[in-house]
């Protein structure tokens, strides 16, 4: 093996931490950050692992930067710091990294509510509810403007993610009335956990639904459609998600009764209108299979209409560790410092 | 390898022939009936493979017999025939073997349909139209007593299996208003076809939507809700299907916006009514992965009512192979030929 | 869910415990005794679980039998017990059951190696050593008659039982001179461990040998072929093990020197006279897929010579967890208690 | 999506055409091109799907370019042609491009041996047999110099890549009496063939060895272990694949039966003299599991001694499509042209 090469970002880069690294999401935003020509990977921390090699853990990765753990004083000097802790354990670090002058991207859900109510309901007592106000929604393609000049950038759910952009033609036009969402992923979904849920001979040759009738990303997918459809504050949405054998991958698929008969004309005018102009966003002609934005930033969608029950579909697909989750902070991280949105996710 | 040992069957037991032995439905057929103490397996035939012997075709099954070609002859002197061949295909076969005075078993679409013009909508002209009537629907728990003096059995598809079975307590006390079906199935559903869909390269780490409004199970799936309820003459199903990276199994995950509000008391009721004395249906206290029903006859389900949107929701799984298709016809045997349901199933 | 169906064995069958049912190899014992027409399930015990039914555990299994604990008098009035502890745990109760009266098949490590020193090097102290000698080696193809009139059976390991399966026709002949085997298995061999291993989102789309010039079932291996060739006695094996993403599978390819050229006329003769008779042996004529022996007692094997290199090629599948583990163990017990050797496993 | 972007390589780059890119090969090398900073991807053809995109075909690769019919003059003004036919097919258009001036890499085997009668041997009558002397062998970390001033560099199939680059510094210091290689790979190996061996119902759950004693790439292997240790002209390589049920992946267990004795010592310091300085092949400390190398141009490999048996076993893993096929390809082109070894590739 060759001796290390030298960072590849440009001088005077802004230098960015991930807080959280040993996890799937934490290492993966480290390795993209690692290959971005416009961010520093000023550190990496973890509470295990301490002094071992991203490398060590993700040989894929190939970063050969130590985990340390995070001191306060770990935090000076950072233009910003990614959190890839779970929710209730990510706030605390993101208060002293805001507090510290860094701008935070915050993978947990912590601050992805704008109600502390609802949050409270699911997920317990917010450890710093005095910040949810700062916080823009991650989701790029929605929140760009708001996202740029935010301190503090919530990252979207990986199934809000897959499902909003799906609905958010439907919903800005006021279209929808009734609306079940089916979501499957694979294992990755599940992080490294070692359960039933993700051994091999259990997960593998195995369809699962789970959180019947009680998925947490239900309040965040509805918060976000009152934003894009005021006029309808207690829209509901039956979202329901299922494991499938594979590691990377989630798909949505939305059945949307709408508010009126809705043709293929008007639909594909809906859709081009929303995402002609999103570098990571297409428009297929079929349903788009999960490998077809495998390890990349793209969500990829197909809608019809159904003549025969009136019915919309959307199906959308993201890559669960990418979109879902790391690269849409990368993404953000662009938007935030003003680099072009592709870069280093092309 | 020890000799042959002999066939196990009970003198005098009513003589099978599989017609179409070579695809995954007539090989696994052809093995049930091989090892049930109830049955002789007189024959199996293909229009390939002839002189093959089954166990060279899939050695897994350990079948001796030989692929014969299907003459006339071969069809004098049995007591049943199952038929295992592509819609179209199948219905002169199923034609002659009535004429020589077996009954027949048909897992093709030809006689699902009872509406002629349906069928011809979705399939083209039907050879033989007049045998139409004589078919019993093969949904063993749905038609027992007609499939018990039955002539001809129009075995059903796995996807109208897993969702009808879910639905029909709903839809026989009339609490159907509206119904979303997601269907998810494992590549052994594609059958031997050799293409894109099946290759290990494509549909590994990959989820697949197909036939988007436009599966031809939806009618099928609506002719017998309008049986089990037919105040709604003119039900609708919204019913996709996706592939998604396994080789046996299956689930359909019903959404119904119900007629009135329904409490889970009252849907466990519903659900304990209709199947608590079912030998092949178990109802699960959470979402059941197929991996439960995996190479078995059962259809395991779960329901629950969504106390947010008012829906109801039920996931049914079964092996597409077994339940959804293969076990079943033998099920349906037992039952036409006065055996133990769980004959060489259990 | 229809009422539990009465267990179906026959009047006055021996009586069998399972100790350590929890597992994946006392698991499918269980549910194959269940089965069994000629013994009775007399219980299932665990270390967790206590109180919960097997079915709650493994749905597929659909054995209604509870966990118990094992206490002393859950030893008394048995015939037999199937002991599916961890090595070191094992002999502990392997001892009890003995002096209770129970003839005893142990699935660990405890009893399978004749030498003492060979055990302690490999596993530590051993708990019970002076039990050693009552130990038959339940390779029932090369031990059946020991195995008949034994009061402890060590089951071997799954890699040992496709190994020495393969090349013991060489062995007893004197043929061989140097042998590399190099096997391969799917990740149900690691059992219920929840780690890297197993992980679907590891273990999938891998490809990982492991334990490297240290593989515990080595000494199992040589100390079997000194057995079948006692004229080799200082015979070393290079065994390597690797793990491959599926769930049931286990393949030994045997790379063997001969100690003189051997065609293929005698090799199939070498290979018909040690297997043409067994009942769970099975001789193909090109190398068997693992899929071949999916879920069944079946070996199956292919030998070649390859005439570049002189050298012959051996290949032999088997299901890890059936013929490797538990069914082999039913095999046995059909041995000990005279029923037939393919009851409840055809 | 947004407009097309611009191709991002250098004003003056080389320009290649892909012949042949609808396969798996051909088409991650036109991807890879495509992304390359100093190619200019000058076309893609192909025999079949021409005037579709590479995008239509493989969504993921985002490549716009239309598929071509492959016309004399389509191959004027390239600077290098990469050609990805199947062997014999391959060798015309090979002699076409040489002839118009462009450099060529050829992915088939057509050029990989040196020894006429050995390629007859195995393909039957070479197409073009005067063009031989010309090529140089592409497995770039063994033939770095003659690939920089060839005209025609045979790039070498993925089992001799994996296996060669694990053997080489044993071969080069003499160490190899005899050699078993025990190759496994995963199923996109089989490339777009669709039949019994990538159908997911038959392949997955499956571990199958093929072409047994007669693997077209052990006279590959053989010739190049000649050209390594030229005093060993006779050596034989035991070499053995099989398919395992992952999509991307290729390990080479290798079982070197040393001329003499090796320690762990010596051996690290013989594999840290060959590789250190290598960019592309990576020293591990414990097996590498084909993960580690998915989706990149590393050969990740690990050596040990065995003191059991005396011999050194060396475990060998890369991408069969990246390393094994197209990436080493780039790699290639990269030192054809005088751009640093990695461009395009780290």
């Amino acid at each position: 093996m060759a001796p290390e090469q030298p960072q590849r970002f440009a001088e005077g880069s802004p230098r960015v931490l991930v807080a959280g690294a040993t996890g799937f999401a934490g290492a993966l935003a480290a390795q993209l950050l690692w290959r971005h020509p416009g961010f520093e990977l000023a550190g990496i921390t973890g509470r295990s692992e301490v002094g071992r090699t991203l490398q060590e853990l993700y040989p894929r990765y190939r970063v050969p930067l130590r985990i340390a753990e995070l001191a306060p004083d770990s935090l000076e000097g950072l233009d910003a710091v990614l959190v890839a802790y779970p929710h209730a354990a990510a706030a605390p670090t993101v208060a002293l990294a805001l507090e510290r002058g860094a701008r935070v991207i915050d993978l947990s859900a912590d601050f992805r509510l704008r109600s502390l109510a609802t949050y409270e309901r699911w997920y317990g007592p917010h450890p710093r509810p005095e910040l949810l106000e700062l916080a823009a929604y991650g989701l790029t393609e929605l929140h760009r403007e708001a996202i740029a000049g935010a301190s503090l950038v919530a990252n979207p759910g990986c199934y809000p993610t897959a499902t909003l952009l799906a609905l958010a033609p439907l919903a800005r036009a006021g279209l929808i009335a009734d609306v079940v969402v089916d979501a499957k992923q694979g294992i990755s979904g599940a992080g490294r956990a070692f359960d039933e849920t993700t051994h091999l001979s259990m997960a593998g040759e195995n369809i699962l639904p789970y959180k019947v009738a009680a998925h947490r990303h239900t309040p965040e997918i509805e918060e976000q459609l009152v934003y894009l459809d005021p006029s309808k504050p207690d829209v509901t949405v039956q979202f329901q998600a299922s494991l499938v054998p594979l590691d990377q991958g989630e798909q949505a698929a939305c059945y949307v009764t709408p508010t009126r008969a809705v043709g293929e004309r008007e639909l594909a005018e809906l859709y081009g209108a929303a995402y002609d102009d999103e570098p990571f966003v297409e428009l297929a002609e079929r349903p788009p299979g999960t490998r077809e934005v495998l390890a990349s930033n793209y969500c990829r969608m197909f809608a019809a209409a159904d003549s025969h029950t009136g019915k919309i579909l959307v199906f959308s697909s993201i890559d669960n560790l990418w979109k879902g989750t790391s690269s849409q902070a990368l993404q953000n991280l662009n938007v935030m410092f003003g680099q072009p949105e592709t870069a280093g996710l092309a």
